[in-house]
């Protein structure tokens, strides 16, 4: 009997397969309390235990880091600090002493920090107690001589099938067996998410209970672009997926009679269509979809995932790289954006009660000016290797920017003093994304060389409706004439003084948004490298002419609905 | 040796007296364990303890009730419940069975209590455990036979030193002695600081170890207005402080010369000047300052400081007291503004990661109909007894407007169906506190009766800075001139659409901006009754012509101070 489950897409794709379920059988903790004579005893398994993970944990990562991209491998470096962190150490040795064995030592030192972190009200620190648990079970696994992982067993397609996958299982995935995932856990910001996307195994998530709701072996779809899952498919199904699978690859392949091709307007309009990344391991993407250049590189991902702060060289090599792979192409690199749903533990930052309301972006790097100035000279540095623009996050006043520009000025200055040698002048611009931006955008654009707005978080301050909160979802409105209203008033003030204008949020990928963005004057869009040559061939049949009339009605609609339904009516039309 | 400190304002006044100081010794919690026998007689022990505090609480409830307002008496209602809760009794009965005596087993309930409160980020349950704290004490107290307060003893002018006062303590204060409070804790939202409001006392807090510094019997000045405390002032500041509440005095007197006056200005322009209450309490501060209406009838306050909803009975007698107390005087009421930072813990709702993004005031509303529906039918009853408008709070969408208008007129037929009678009509209008209410006014106005702009949320919104979050404090700017102009954008779109536009938050109040918000052409402002008559002073010395210019130069400054600069050059001009 086929049955159809939705869940949430967490990687495209189409994959077929039967049925792996990974429940890794909980490891039972049984002896718990010692004599006093076993504590030495106890203590020395632990240890060994700790030797152990150390050499699975570098060789897992070399492994790995074979098939996966480095940002993916650098979960182990975490796991391997984390064997190392003093405080975890201390106290199993505090409970050995306490006069607990040492698996039971472990999984207490464990869950105190588990529950900690998922205490805390962070998908990231959530992510953490992940990493934690992953830890425990590997280390008590290693005292019981009993071998963790599973997933290397398979050897025919399948779709794997958890609860959640942990962080050193969802490495050892492999796209050749592996043809889909599907958790009843885990968002689109957990690590099985992005080893997903980077291996290009559709994968799906948040279907409660999904282990009881399938059988090992049983033959299932996955489809990544819906969040659909289809259980014991008939052939009818089968053949329709195949049929979906195969158009998705045709379409993909007729794409790529876009690359070197301007995206140009049916009435001789350039926009310039960038590419978003995360960082160097991106750059194929950015070549091989055709970017015309990198709109938004996101720097925070460099700070992530690890137990401190980037050193001035480690980002100089990265941006180097970016720099010098892009060749003459513009790559606007963003200064750190954390705060708000991003957190760096290390750094040990107050909790706030409202974090998209509190010091995040440039707020905080204008408070943390060492900091700042390290990432501000990486980036002058970097700059002799290619075309760099400098962008600023979160700018609410104009203060702001200039107290920013100045710090980079002065960082270029002192470079080119210390080495005798002039730079190229960098061009520095902002992310907009607070009303008040949009509002005083007339006054902003006389200081800055561009704009990229930032939809997302414009979205969410205009509706004020946090975009990560289920409850508002329904206000989190990119249509809202309100937003447009803004978007429209920042490309004005872009152009009426010669300065350009990007879209760098999510709003650059939706053809409808894209067609209004057209109308409205827009110069630029950064987008996601994977739907840049669609957006290409859409741009290409389009005219802006057709568009400035629709872009000026939006602005007087009532609602959400009102403008979408103009929009579409108005696509259809033309 | 005269020393000054300076604290938070909680409360205004200048008061002189020798300093009280009110610690109360830490009562000591000695024998813990009991025998199995001894468990029965501890129960008692405990339950007669409780009995006791039943009584205690009543007498205190009256006493203070004839010169406390409602609001503030109620807290004993609140402490009155908790000595009922079924939890918190079961806990204390478990703790006596495992054989802690009754102190101690009160003593540890109160700490899980108190930990689980004081973990939670927010003021409001904070304060519940200082209610906690304060409950344990009285029942331990009365197990040991110990009388609790001293601030009975007092006979002569004294200024009431405490690390914070508990809430039973800040009900015992008589204004007639206690001449200020300074406080080591204790926000502007604590018992304390609401009933020495109520009560006229001055009041300074946030003072840290505030009674390591002063001996008891020395003589201090508070002043209520700048936060200052002086320790051991000389002869000179003594006159100083005399002359200053006197001129206070003085000034308070001649402003009496407005009273029956029109808020007019100098070239003829009316302004309204409507007065912002919490409840019944209020009235008399609203005829005693001659306001025009009520401007904003904060209805929360009928809802917090309980254990469960108010009743429909309940909320009708209110406003029905409200509206026919002030006779045919328009009386704005705001429907339940909570979320954000006020919470309803009764309700349980589900914690937010940023709760002023997420599911308040009409939001919750909308999504809570049968508590929206009470609030309306209570509304529309007492509608009969005044000149009623309803307000709906923190307007997104024109979506959320008219659902929430269409409950309300539901109600009415049903009542007067039912009652078979006609109502008169009902205004209904909106506070404009989101930055997409501002952005589409125009198409709002259409819908809407009247705007009220609520400056206090617009500006967070607008500047993305948590108004309570100190580490944003710096961005939150009413006068930034992208919040300005949203705010002459939506008295624009009343103006052109013939609605009236009026101002309930903090920039009613202040003089710089009240200047400009006439020159934007303003119809009503809302603030404190007390503020009331120096605001009608103050209109009625400026001319509207003379700040029209001003107002359309300010929206194409750069920044708050520019505006500020502006503001200040031309009132000293004029």
């Amino acid at each position: 009997m086929p049955e159809i489950i939705t869940g949430l897409k967490l990687s495209e794709g189409i994959g077929f397969g039967s049925i792996f379920i990974s429940t890794r059988a909980e490891i039972e903790v049984s002896e718990t309390t010692i004599d006093k004579a076993q504590v030495d005893k106890e203590i020395s398994a632990y240890k060994e235990s700790i030797q152990h993970a150390h050499i699975q944990l570098r060789q897992l990562r070399e492994n790995v880091g074979s098939h996966l991209d480095e940002d993916s491998a650098a979960i182990f470096d975490a796991h391997i600090m984390m064997l190392d962190d003093p405080g975890f150490n201390e106290q199993i040795i505090n409970n050995i002493n306490n006069l607990y064995n040492a698996q039971k030592a472990i999984q207490e030192a464990g869950k105190s920090y588990i529950t900690k972190f998922e205490s805390l009200d962070s998908e990231y620190m959530k992510a953490r107690a992940l990493d934690v648990k992953d830890i425990c079970m590997r280390l008590i696994a290693n005292i019981q001589g009993v071998a963790l992982t599973d997933l290397t067993e398979v050897d025919q397609p399948v779709v794997v099938v958890a609860d959640e996958l942990t962080p050193s299982a969802s490495a050892q995935l492999d796209s050749k067996y592996v043809k889909g995932i599907i958790t009843a856990n885990g968002g689109t910001t957990s690590h099985s998410a992005i080893i997903a996307r980077s291996l290009n195994i559709p994968a799906v998530s948040g279907i409660s209970n999904i282990i009881s709701k399938v059988r090992h072996g049983d033959n299932v779809i996955i489809d990544g672009y819906s969040g659909d899952v289809i259980l014991e498919p008939t052939e009818v199904e089968m053949a329709a997926y195949s049929e979906k699978q195969k158009a998705q690859e045709e379409r993909e392949e007729k794409l790529k009679d876009y690359i070197g091709k301007e995206s140009k307007t049916l009435d001789g309009i350039n926009i310039r269509l960038f590419a978003n990344i995360k960082g160097p391991e991106d750059i194929n993407d950015v070549t091989d979809n055709d970017a015309e250049g990198v709109g938004l590189y996101r720097t925070e991902f460099l700070y992530m995932n690890r137990m401190n702060l980037p050193s001035e060289e480690e980002q100089f090599e990265a941006y180097k790289t970016v720099l010098s792979e892009t060749a003459d192409k513009p790559v606007i690199i963003r200064t750190l954006d954390i705060g708000g749903d991003k957190e760096l533990s290390y750094l040990n930052l107050p909790k706030e009660s409202n974090p998209f309301l509190g010091e995040r972006s440039i707020r905080f790097l204008l408070k943390n000016e060492e900091i700042f100035r390290t990432q501000l000279r990486a980036l002058v540095r970097a700059s002799e290797h290619g075309n760099l623009k400098v962008m600023f996050p979160m700018v609410t006043t104009i203060d702001e920017f200039n107290r920013a520009k100045a710090l980079l000025i002065e960082e270029k200055q002192q470079f080119e003093a210390e080495n005798d040698l002039e730079l190229s002048d960098i061009a520095v611009g902002i992310m907009v994304e607070t009303p008040s931006a949009a509002m005083i955008s007339d006054q902003l654009a006389k200081h800055v060389d561009f704009f990229s707005i930032g939809t997302n978080d414009l979205i969410q301050y205009t509706m004020a409706a946090d975009r990560l909160n289920d409850q508002v979802s329904d206000l989190y409105q990119p249509y809202h004439p309100s937003v447009l209203g803004l978007i429209k008033k920042v490309i004005d003030s872009g152009r009426s003084n010669n300065k350009w204008v990007g879209v760098c949020g999510e709003m650059a990928c939706d053809f409808k948004s894209i067609a209004l963005l057209i109308g409205f004057g827009i110069d630029e869009l950064s987008v996601s490298p994977k739907s840049l040559l669609s957006i290409r061939e859409y741009v290409s049949g389009i005219k802006k002419t057709d568009m400035e009339h629709l872009s000026e009605e939006v602005l007087s609609c009532d609602s959400a609905e009102d403008v979408l339904y103009l929009i579409e009516e108005h696509l259809n039309l033309t």
